[in-house]
């Protein structure tokens, strides 16, 4: 059979056009202010600075914003189930910690965080710059990245006014 | 000044590429399954439905799966701050209540719903099938659409096996 050279032509051209759209696309450009929570502060507090801050997920950090831990509204909402006093516990204690958070940098290509949130079924991750402190390896929080910002960058795909 | 014809073309052309595999995608081929709770539920029983089925949204419906009203997990975490017995207060009482609640049918765009989730700051709405029931119009929920599923489109965009 006769190769369908055109075809082929034609399906690589899209693939094309579309991947360099979509590489263009970084966390720099759409990522949101992140919010973050100590480690000492309380379930309490944490909740009311989520609803204060309009976020689904804070961070939890010590001095020098250098994460340890993350949570999602999921894991508030699981807390206040429970019969305890939400102002005596401290995040610490019902947190993701460190090395267990999925995060992502700045020049990272938005396809690849949206995969990420996607096969680890994670609604927002921290943006980072990695920094050396006391000869080890640290994360200082610098952004945050969620299906919102996802969901935006999507929008603009199809928006009139396209990216350059 | 000469008119720059061959750099307008190559925009164009861009985005119609670009526009179309936008338009191809519709909400039919992305939704997922619809999570429910009866008016007559109480907060903490919805609570609970929300982990076992692990969504951010529950859908309020009458008999038929006509939409009455809806649920995020902000109204469920802002109900449980308070004082009362979550398991003596129906759903009903805290839910945002139709003709409030945002819908989309499943020949929608994708990107109209993106749209949508962004400029109402939503997570996500039900997909709804008009009905005629005793001379009213009303909607039945045969769907959901959420920032993931928007996300999982996103992720469709830039991957190897492109949609034909």
């Amino acid at each position: 059979a006769r190769p369908r050279v055109g075809y082929f032509y034609a399906e690589n051209a899209e693939k094309r056009v579309m991947n360099n759209q979509l590489k263009k696309m970084t966390v720099k450009e759409y990522q949101s202010i992140p919010v973050v929570a100590k480690e000492s502060s309380s379930v309490y507090d944490a909740i009311v600075t989520m609803f204060l801050e309009d976020v689904g997920t804070l961070f939890v950090v010590k001095e020098n914003s250098i994460l340890t831990g993350i949570l999602s509204r999921k894991d508030l909402l699981r807390a206040s189930m429970g019969k305890q006093d939400l102002s005596s516990i401290p995040v610490n204690v019902i947190m993701t910690r460190m090395p267990n958070v999925t995060m992502c940098e700045q020049d990272d290509m938005l396809i690849e965080v949206a995969n990420t949130l996607i096969q680890k079924q994670i609604d927002g991750l921290p943006v980072v710059k990695k920094i050396q402190q006391n000869g080890e390896e640290q994360y200082e929080v610098i952004g945050r990245m969620t299906k919102t910002n996802i969901t935006k960058a999507f929008v603009d795909l199809g928006d009139e006014h396209q990216r350059s």
